[in-house]
C-alpha cells in the first residue's frame, strides 16, 4: 500500500507557497517526483472552482537530489479550494494524485488536496502541545476544603477510590479546583507543554460539569471567576495558553435558561430548546440523558446570548479580564443537528466569527469522535478532537487487549467488547492497517485542518492507553502523537502512568505525592523528552509527511521542511528495513536524535538500513529538502487561462 | 478487486424493505453472506443519526441456497440516513461493509449505504429509457420552411455540413422544430424508449438555445407554445414522457431580465445577476462566455419568478396546458456557486419543492459532468447527467482512439488530447479499471439516486461513441447502459450510427431519408432489441447489482430481484470465465436471452463457465433470489435501544 516511489505533495511549505490564502490569492503548488517513479512528461493541475474543473499546466522546475519538481500557480476560488495533479508518464499513461493516493482511474473530489481561504488558525497552533485537565481531579488548593458542598455532591477524599456507578459516577466530588491547577503549573512547564485544555468549569450538577447550569460564571466549587482569572494569568506568565470547553449541543436541566423555559412557553428562553409539547414539559435531549436538554439553534435569542457577538458567552471569556486562547466544543458533531434539521454550519461559523471579532488569535477545536470530515473543511473548526484517524489506530496497532469492558449508563460493566464507541471491540491492526486507516480518515480533510486535529492517546472519555499496552509500547504511542501531523495531547495522569479500564475510571485524582517515585519519574521523563523533541524540531509541526514503509510490525515516515528533515521509525518488534537512500536523503550513518529500544541507521550502497531490536521508537534528524526555484511565470487557472487551455464548448 | 465471495447489500428490494421511507419510518436492512466467505458470528448495523453512531444487532435469518441472511431494523433519522454492516467473523476479526467495499479498517461515512427520506422519484423512473433530442437538428415539419429567420441565424439546409467554427457553430439554423418531433414520435415508439428529453426550446440567439432570451414562451422558430402543447400531447398519447431543459446557472444576454437589468441599477431585475460595477455594465458570466450572464440566487424576486411557487417558470411548464414530466437542469453543478457563496442547495431544493407542489409525479435531473456526489444525496435531484461513473469509463474501456481532437472556443481543432473535459486525453482502461471507477464514483451516492443517474454513451456535448469504437463494441456499450443501474439514454442519431469527432459535430441533423438503409436498420434493430431487454426485465431496472468478475477484457455482473435474476457478460475479446455456481445461481446450462457475439453458458461441477468468442455481450435470465423471511421482531436503533446496547457514558 505504501509505495515510497510515489510522487509527493502535501500542504506543507515545501509544496504550497501560502498556507493561509485569501479568496483570489495566487498560490504556487509543487509536486515532487522521485526518479524511481519513472519519467513524467507533463503535469496538469486540476482545480474545481464553483464545482467546474479548471486546469493549469505545471512547469518542470528541474531535478534536485534525484527528485524532479513541478510547479503551477492556482487562484483560490472557493473557501475550500480542492486541487489534484494529473501526471502524464513517459509511456503516455496517466496517473492522478490527490489525498486518496495515486490512482490509475479518476479520483473523488472529496479526497482532493485542499487550500482553505479565510479563518486561519492562530500562528501558535503549529508549536502547540496540549495538556488536558479534568478540574475536579487534577489538584486541590488549600482553599478547597473550606467550600460548602452542594446537595448533589458526594464528597470524596483525594485518595478515595472512584465509584463508576450511578450516582457516585457523576456526583463524587474530589474538590480539585483552579487554584490547585495554578499550584501545579510548573509541572506543565517541566513537561514542556504549552497549552492547557480543561473540561468545563461552569456551575453544574455533576463532577464533569458537561451539564452546565450557567455560562456566566465559573463554578464556586472551582474557586469562581477570580480563580479562573488567576489561572489564566499564571498560565500566560509561563507561556501556557488556556483552552476552555463549551457545550453547544445541550445544557444541564439546572441551567437558568432551561429552568426559565421549562413549563413556561412564554419565557424569553422558551425557544432555546426543543420542547415536544405545548406545556413545555417534555423535550429533546442528548441521546437519552434526561438531564441534558438539547439546544434549538433556530432561536436568534439563543444565538445572541450564547455565540453571536461581543456580549455572547463565546466572546466573554475570550475578552478581558479573562482572555482565554480558544474553545474546545463538546459534542460538536451533533450540535444543531436533529432529524431533518442541520444548523451545524451556522453554529460553528457564528462561533468562529465571534471569536475573530473579539480575539482572532485563538483556536477552535471540535469534539467529533468519528469520521468528522464533513465538518472539518476549515470554515470554522481549526481541528477536531476525533478518534478514527489516530487514536483508534494507535490502540489497534499497539495495545494488546481485545476486550475493553463496557460500562453502561447504570455503571454495570458488561462483557461486550466496546472500544471507543465500537461494539465489536478493539481490532488488532498491523502497522499497515494503522497507516491505511490514518490516511483514509485524513484523506478528506485539508492539510491545514489535519494539523489542527488532536492526536490523543486517550481522554477523560476513554480508557487509558497504558492500561492495555505493554510498557515498551508507550514510547511508540507517545512518540507517534508527537511526530505525526496534528496537535499532540497529553491527558493529565498519563505521564504518571495512571491506568484506567474505561472512560469513567480515567478520571482518577492525580497522585501528586507519588511524583518522585522512580517509575513515575521515568514516565514523566519519557513524556518530557518526547514533548521536547516535538518542540525542538519545527519539521515535526510544520513539515510535510511522506510515508516510507509499513509492514505488519513497523512503520517509517519522514517529516520534511527546507531546513531539516526528521526520520521516524516505530516498530513493535525486531525489524530490519531497507530504504532507497534517494527516497530518504540520509547520506551517511548517523546516531539517533532519540531512541527507545536498540536501533541503528546504516547508510551505504545507496540504501538506508534501519535495524531495531525489540520494540523501538527512534528519530533521526537529516538535512532539509532543497527544491529548485519554482518557475516564476506561468499561466494561472483563471477562467481566461482555462479557455486558452481549451474549456468545454457552449 | 472484485471478490464474488464478498458479503452483499445494496439498496434494492431484496435488501431494503422500503426504498422511499419518511423520517421516523422503520426500515429492515438485510445482508447476504455467501458460504465461501466463511462463518459470521455476529453482524451489527451502524447508523449515524445526527452524526453520532448508533448500533443495532442484526439477527441471523438462516441460510438459503448457500447464502446466510442477516437482518436488522433501523429507524430513519435524517434525510440521508447512512448505515453500514460490521461483521464479526468466526475467527473474531471484524470486517466492515459499506459502499466503499469490504474493509478490515474503519470506513468513511461518505461511503456508507444510505436511505433517503422524502422527495421520492416518480414511480415511472424505474422503467424509463430516455431519448435525447436536440430540437434544431432532429426533424423539420412542413411548417418550418415558412418561418421568418432572426438576424442572428445562418440558414442551413438539412443536408448542409455542420460548421463547427464561430459564428456558424452556434448560428447555423437547420430549422428542426417541435412538429417535426411530433411527426417522428413513432420512431421513438419503434425503438421502445418511453421518455423524451429535449435540450432547450425557449427563444434564444443560438441554435442550442442555452442562452435563453425568455422562459415564458416556446421559441416561434420551433413552432411556439402550441407546437409544444401538441408535442406533449402526442408523446403522452404514445406513453412517452417529456423532460424539459432549464438553465438555472445563467441566461443569455438577450433575456428580458438581463436587458432590463443591464445598465439599470434601479430595474426590478437589477439583482438577478452579479454586476461588478455600480453602472451595471460588467457582470459575472458562465466561464468566460460574455453572452451568458450568471444568475445571482440571493435575489428573492428571481427565485419567485423562476423557481419558487406555482407562478414560477419551473411550475408553469409542469402545469396544464403543457404538463411536462420533469426537468433536466443545465450546469446544475455551478448553479448558485460563486467564490465564497454556495446557494446550490437552496436553489435545487426550491426547484424540487415547487415541482412537488405543482406536479409531484415528475423527475428532476442535474447536469453535473464530474464528481457530483456532494449534490446527489437525494434532497432534490433524483439523479445526475454525469460522466465519470459510466460514460468516461465505458469509453476508456471500449473505445480505441487515444486522441479526441479538441475544438476551442474559436472552432479550431487543436492537437491536445481532451476527453470529456480531461486535457490529458482518453485513458485506456481494463474492464477492472472500468468497474473500479464505476464503483468509486457511485460509492458516495445513495442507491436510489444511483438509479436515477443517466447512463449516457454520448450527448450533444460530446463526441459520438461510435466514432471512436469498433463496430463490435457497440453492443457492449449500449448493452451496459441498458443493464447497469441508472437511466439508459439514447442520444438521437446514435441509433442511425451517426459519427461525430466532438461535441460540436455531434449535432448533425438526423438523416431520416436513410432510415431504410440496411446498416442503419441493423443499428436501429440493435437499439430496439437492447431497449426491449431492459424494459422486459424488471431486474434490470429495480434489481440489486452484484459484481462477479472483472479482468483486463471482461466483466460479469448479476442484477437480482425475488422474481428473476439477469446475468450479464461483456467481453471485448475471447474469454473463458469460471464462476462458482453457488455465487451465480444457475443450476443448468441455458441459452442466452440476448447475445452479440458467440457465447455459451455451461453449468456443471458446481461451476458456471462462460465462453465468449470475439467481442461479446450476453444476457441470461436466471431464477430470482429466495431469501428466508426476515426475523420479525428485533430491537430498533432508537436512542433507547442504543442505551440498552450500551452507549457512551456522560
Amino acid at each position: 500500500m505504501i509505495d515510497p516511489t510515489c510522487p509527493h505533495h502535501d500542504g506543507s511549505p515545501l509544496y504550497v507557497s501560502h498556507p493561509d490564502p485569501a479568496l483570489g490569492d495566487e498560490v504556487t503548488v509543487r509536486l515532487r517526483v522521485p526518479r524511481a517513479y519513472g519519467g513524467v512528461d507533463r503535469v496538469v493541475v486540476r482545480s474545481n472552482p464553483d464545482h467546474e474543473p479548471a486546469w493549469v499546466e505545471a512547469e518542470c522546475d528541474g531535478e534536485r537530489d534525484g527528485w524532479q519538481w513541478w510547479s503551477a500557480r492556482i487562484v483560490v476560488a472557493n473557501p475550500r479550494h480542492g486541487y489534484r495533479f494529473h501526471l502524464v508518464r513517459s509511456d503516455a499513461t496517466v496517473q492522478i494524485l490527490n489525498q486518496g493516493g495515486l490512482s490509475d482511474v479518476d479520483v473523488l473530489d472529496a479526497q482532493d488536496f485542499a487550500l482553505v481561504a479565510g479563518n486561519p488558525p492562530p500562528p501558535w497552533m503549529a508549536d502547540t502541545v496540549l495538556y488536558q485537565i479534568f478540574p475536579d481531579r487534577f489538584a486541590r488548593s488549600d482553599a478547597a476544603a473550606d467550600r460548602p458542598l452542594p446537595q448533589w455532591a458526594i464528597p470524596a477524599a483525594w485518595d478515595d477510590p472512584l465509584d463508576p456507578s450511578h450516582p457516585g459516577r457523576s456526583r463524587q466530588l474530589y474538590g480539585g479546583d483552579l487554584d490547585g491547577v495554578v499550584d501545579r503549573l510548573d509541572h506543565l512547564v517541566d513537561l514542556g507543554v504549552n497549552a492547557l485544555y480543561h473540561t468545563p468549569i461552569f456551575p453544574a450538577e455533576s463532577n464533569h460539569r458537561y451539564d452546565a447550569a450557567s455560562f456566566d460564571h465559573v463554578d464556586e466549587l472551582l474557586g469562581g471567576d477570580e480563580s479562573y482569572r488567576r489561572l489564566i494569568e499564571a498560565a500566560h506568565a509561563r507561556g501556557i495558553r488556556v483552552i476552555g470547553d463549551l457545550t453547544t449541543n445541550h445544557s444541564g436541566v439546572a441551567h437558568e435558561w432551561f429552568r426559565n423555559a421549562y413549563g413556561r412557553p412564554d419565557a424569553a428562553e422558551a425557544d432555546f430548546y426543543y420542547f415536544h409539547d405545548a406545556a413545555h414539559t417534555t423535550y429533546e435531549t442528548w441521546l437519552d440523558a434526561a438531564t441534558l436538554p438539547k439546544f434549538d439553534w433556530n432561536s436568534a435569542e439563543l444565538r445572541r446570548r450564547f455565540i453571536e457577538g461581543p456580549d455572547s458567552v463565546v466572546a466573554r471569556w475570550l475578552a478581558q479580564p479573562y482572555g482565554i486562547d480558544g474553545w474546545r466544543i463538546d459534542v460538536a458533531n451533533m450540535t444543531g443537528r436533529l432529524g431533518a434539521e442541520d444548523l451545524n454550519a451556522v453554529v460553528r461559523q457564528t462561533v468562529r466569527r465571534t471569536m475573530i471579532e473579539v480575539s482572532p488569535d485563538t483556536l477552535l477545536l471540535a469534539e467529533s469522535t468519528n469520521d468528522a470530515a464533513s465538518d472539518l473543511q476549515g470554515d470554522a473548526w481549526h481541528g477536531g478532537m476525533t478518534y478514527p484517524a489516530f487514536t483508534r489506530g494507535v490502540w489497534s496497532w499497539l495495545a494488546e487487549a481485545r476486550r475493553i469492558p463496557h460500562r453502561g449508563f447504570d455503571g454495570r460493566v458488561s462483557d461486550e467488547m466496546w472500544f471507543f464507541g465500537l461494539p465489536t471491540g478493539m481490532p488488532r491492526y498491523t502497522a499497515q492497517q494503522f497507516v491505511r486507516q490514518l490516511r483514509l480518515f485524513t484523506s478528506q480533510i485539508p492539510w491545514r485542518v489535519q494539523r489542527g486535529t488532536m492526536s490523543a492517546l486517550d481522554t477523560h472519555d476513554t480508557a487509558r492507553f497504558a492500561t492495555y499496552a505493554a510498557a515498551e509500547m508507550i514510547p511508540l504511542a507517545v512518540g507517534l502523537s508527537m511526530t505525526l501531523p496534528g496537535i499532540p495531547v497529553v491527558y493529565a495522569g498519563d505521564e504518571f502512568g495512571l491506568e484506567a479500564v474505561d472512560g469513567e475510571m480515567s478520571r482518577t485524582p492525580l497522585p501528586w505525592e507519588r511524583i518522585g517515585e522512580p517509575e513515575i519519574a521515568a514516565r514523566i521523563g519519557l513524556y518530557r523528552e518526547l514533548i521536547g523533541l516535538r518542540r525542538a524540531h519545527a519539521a515535526l509541526s510544520t513539515g510535510g509527511l511522506r510515508w516510507l514503509h509499513a509492514d505488519d510490525d513497523a512503520l517509517v515516515f519522514i517529516r520534511e521542511n527546507a531546513d531539516e528533515a526528521v526520520l521516524v521509525l516505530a516498530a513493535r518488534t525486531d525489524v530490519e528495513i531497507r530504504l532507497d537512500m534517494a527516497l530518504v536523503g540520509a547520506a551517511t550513518a548517523r546516531a539517533a536524535r532519540y531512541a527507545a529500544g536498540t536501533v541503528e541507521l546504516v547508510a551505504d550502497d545507496g540504501a538506508v538500513r534501519l535495524h531495531g531490536r525489540g520494540a523501538s521508537f527512534a528519530v533521526w534528524t537529516l538535512p532539509g529538502v532543497t527544491a529548485p526555484p519554482a518557475c516564476a511565470e506561468r499561466s494561472v487557472a483563471t477562467p481566461e487561462a482555462f479557455a486558452q487551455l481549451g474549456g468545454p464548448a457552449v
